[in-house]
């Protein structure tokens, strides 16, 4: 046994979303979390972003199986990438298996989900890894504690140190502190909030915000949270429950995460507050409670097709008040800024997540990232989930903390962790990177996102051009451009550029011109220069020649 | 006189950014303000958008002037495409006209340039206009009270109320005082922090941020705010000199309004700070202060290079301190990210304006939008600059300080404002909304815009088909595509397609497809079905039919 331990993240470390690690020693290897990301603007027409995992396609035979931490999309969203093409046993909690059946049977691809609870521990080669349970903004989290021959690997997942969740199941801290004891070679930790002082508020603190809303509300209320989150639709419930209204659920994903939670015992949804079928339109609107999703302005979710007038049963009218009970993700706040403006429009009340006690977040702060250091006292450090500002944030905190060898390391960089020795970064690298994925769960190359990209920019010029077996034109050019600045529909300037390749053709020697290619580059760099010079745009140039 | 004064936005109400007002009053126009706003990022290629000013256009004869309050782009910056078409005088403060004067130069437009000061009177038709001194994050800021027939009206303009600004030169309370007294018809009034309680901070509590960052920095400094804010600016140039160390202004915009900043006497940039045409590298690191643009992360701005380590004269070495003394425009917050991961990554340290004192805010809180509205007095109030959302909030602030009448009216409403009666909108809408210019100043239509959205979400497909004078095909169609989903490169969907297309051609009869319309309307159907049934896709479709 004197392999040492490899640490290959293929997603989640300098960048936030997609999480993946890979651990590694000798023929055995686990992955823990296998999550996506949403695309930003910048790569329209993609749907999702999932990590290149080449690395374990490659060692597939290696790999024992995969451990999620919890059911969140960044977490478990490019599973069925990963299984139809390396199958393996899937592990975590009744929800977040609960989550990933639903998912797989979308992609019809058929998976060995096994269930855990927390303080079970699975055997996986030479692997011992031990489930612990930690508390997050979804129920059933989990850490892990994975004993590999070269030392024990604490995995925190996506955590926070919520002394008072809603469901009573705190962070098992006595489970981490075991195994600070006993001693741990290396502690893997959420960034998420390494920025931020201080320790977060407890979930229950949002009851007590939203708790206000239900007292001020006059009309129907209307609260927007992620689907997966469980404890917050929860307290919806609770809440209309108290104020005597019913609970309407609206939004695919929404209902169906509140049908898998309550299958499986999580979500407490009383007869009383339910509807059936009925339409909230049949209730007056004080009775009212609408749990929808588009938390992120998303144009197609359904809050904001309410807020135009264009969702199939829901309409915004005046008096209803709206609470955006989750945070913005970076990149969404124009977004939502529309659709809080649509909502005004239609005479609404909108409390947003800047005011205080209507959402809190899912992610320990430095006070209990430093906790969590403390208690499992690790020989080596590698901080996880964040942009390299959070890594190198994460791991002064360790550093204070007395932690000897921090370790900040991006997606594709190889940590080697012996049992004596200190963990060192190799020189190499393995294959990482973003695949994106359109929705028809097809991959995207690179090469057409780059084209998309280009064409949104600068639009195209495409120039078709018929000739004889001599080189001679037979008839006039024909150009087409779209996307082009100010000038699209300017026939002069049509007129001008096909004159330049008339010119061009009557002007070359026809053996240069009866090579395609080189014809073709000529009708490029002349249409380049042409753009370049009286728009400073660069179109995308297509020449096409046509021998008849 | 009984003609009522109307009151209609064309520009940063619903919205923020691109602010411009019109008052008019019988043949007596004014336009308070005339900027733009940057674009996001779904329209690519465009490089500012401005006001749809054709109202402005249509009234020409009635304009007496544009009354400037202070030199921020999204106040000034659209004034080239106002002036080019309709010239009159621009009124505004020295510093103001000075940017002015640059930007006009740079478009080579000529123009009536009028400098006043704080208390200066301008009649202008039968308006008397009356400058009224406010501290914004930018000298030489104002508001204006505007006494039309109808009444007085107050205009802030961007302002906070600051007791400690670093030149001295505070609020003029007192003049505003004076107006409220004498009887105010109407305030309009900046709505940016409608949302934000309390009174912000002043512009010397960053000072002491700034301090700290300098007491502890080893190696160089580098600190990156907005070009146009010379009290930034200026408190950056006052600590290099306490703590020995030298300036370097990197930017073009930055040194250009340091220049005009200078000359006009709005800066004190002493000589043993300055380093002439010195290269920062000439000088020890601890000496060493870098003023750069760049603050929102846009990829070709001097920091973003720097921190690529593609800009020409600085790189970005481990040691340094980078100071983003700058709000995060809301959209930027990836760009921003980036670039704080790039300066990490070449081991600088980066304190971003997540930390405290290293920025304020240049607007208004809710206390000193209250200090306003009750220093004011008016009988109608109109909330300016912001989103609906925030022009509600502010509303209600002033419904909270008794002002009888609030309106909330956005960009192309038109308020009609008499002696006796309350201010009223009208039920027509000016023109109104966005104009898109590129980076040669030229206008690109909506539908130029609108194509390259399409073009970034899903593509183009062109089929060129050519036929003789009975319709038949001479030869097989030419088909392109780019920027659809992970087929460009199939040869068999290319075959396909030409298969069906010739399929086409067979089966139809000749009569109809000799009508080239008609023929292109099939082909663009065949090819829609195609792409939505095997693809779910909706690529732009381009079909070309050339009759040889």
């Amino acid at each position: 046994m004197t392999a040492a331990l490899r640490v290959i993240p293929l997603g989640g470390l300098g960048e936030i979303g997609m999480n993946l690690m890979v651990y590694e020693h000798g023929d055995t290897a686990v992955i823990v979390d296998c999550g996506m990301m949403f695309p930003d603007a910048s790569t329209l027409g993609v749907d999702v972003i999932v990590p290149d995992m080449t690395y374990i396609f490659e060692n597939a035979a290696k790999f024992r199986g995969v451990f999620l931490t919890h059911g969140h999309e960044d977490h478990i969203g490019a599973l069925p990438f990963l299984l139809e093409r390396v199958p393996m046993p899937v592990y975590g909690m009744p929800l977040t298996i609960g989550f990933v059946r639903d998912k797989l049977d979308e992609f019809e691809i058929d998976a060995d989900l096994r269930t855990l609870q927390p303080r079970d521990v699975v055997e996986a080669g030479d692997f011992r890894i031990e489930a612990i349970r930690v508390t997050h903004s979804i129920v059933d989290a989990l850490g892990y504690a994975i004993k590999t021959p070269a030392g024990t690997v604490i995995h925190t997942g996506d955590f926070k140190i919520d002394h008072t969740p809603i469901d009573g199941k705190a962070t098992d801290l006595a489970r981490f502190a075991h195994h600070g004891e006993e001693g741990v070679l290396l502690l893997v930790s959420d960034s998420t909030n390494a920025l931020v002082p201080g320790h977060g508020p407890s979930e229950k603190t949002v009851g007590s915000g939203l708790d206000r809303v239900f007292s001020n509300a006059k009309g129907r209320i209307l609260v927007t949270t992620f689907a997966s989150h469980i404890h917050r639709i929860q307290q919806v419930i609770d809440l209309a429950r108290k104020h005597k209204r019913k609970v309407f659920m609206v939004g695919r994903s929404l209902v169906d995460n509140v049908e898998t939670a309550e299958r499986l015992g999580y979500i407490r949804y009383p007869r009383d507050v339910r509807v059936g079928s009925a339409n909230p339109e049949e209730y007056e609107a004080r009775d009212v409670v609408i749990l929808t999703t588009g938390t992120q302005g998303e144009p197609r979710s359904a809050l904001a097709r309410m807020a135009i007038g264009e969702h199939k049963s829901v309409e915004i009218i005046r008096g209803d008040t709206i609470v955006i009970s989750a945070r913005t993700i970076p990149g969404n706040e124009r977004a939502i800024s529309h659709l809080i403006d649509n909502l005004y429009r239609r005479g609404a009340e909108v409390v947003s997540n800047e005011q205080p006690d209507t959402h809190v977040s899912g992610h320990a702060c430095q006070e209990e990232l430093r906790t969590m250091i403390r208690l499992t006292k690790p020989r080596n450090f590698i901080p996880m989930h964040g942009t390299l500002r959070h890594l190198i944030h994460h791991a002064r905190l360790a550093k204070e903390c007395a932690v000897p060898h921090g370790l900040v390391v991006t997606n594709g960089q190889v940590v080697e962790l012996g049992v004596e020795e200190e963990g060192r970064v190799l020189e190499e690298r393995v294959a990482n990177g973003k695949v994106f994925i359109d929705s028809e769960a097809e991959e995207v190359p690179d090469v057409v996102v780059r084209d998309r990209q280009h064409l949104a920019e600068d639009g195209f010029v495409i120039a078709v051009v018929a000739v004889d077996s001599n080189a001679k034109l037979i008839r006039d050019p024909e150009i087409i451009t779209r996307g082009l600045v100010h000038v699209d529909a300017s026939q002069d300037m049509l007129d001008e550029l096909r004159n330049q390749i008339v010119g061009m053709f009557n002007e070359s020697h026809p053996e240069e011109l009866r090579d395609s290619d080189l014809a073709q580059e000529k009708i490029r760099a002349l249409l380049k220069r042409y753009f370049r010079k009286t728009m400073g745009r660069r179109p995308m140039i297509l020449p096409v020649i046509w021998e008849m």
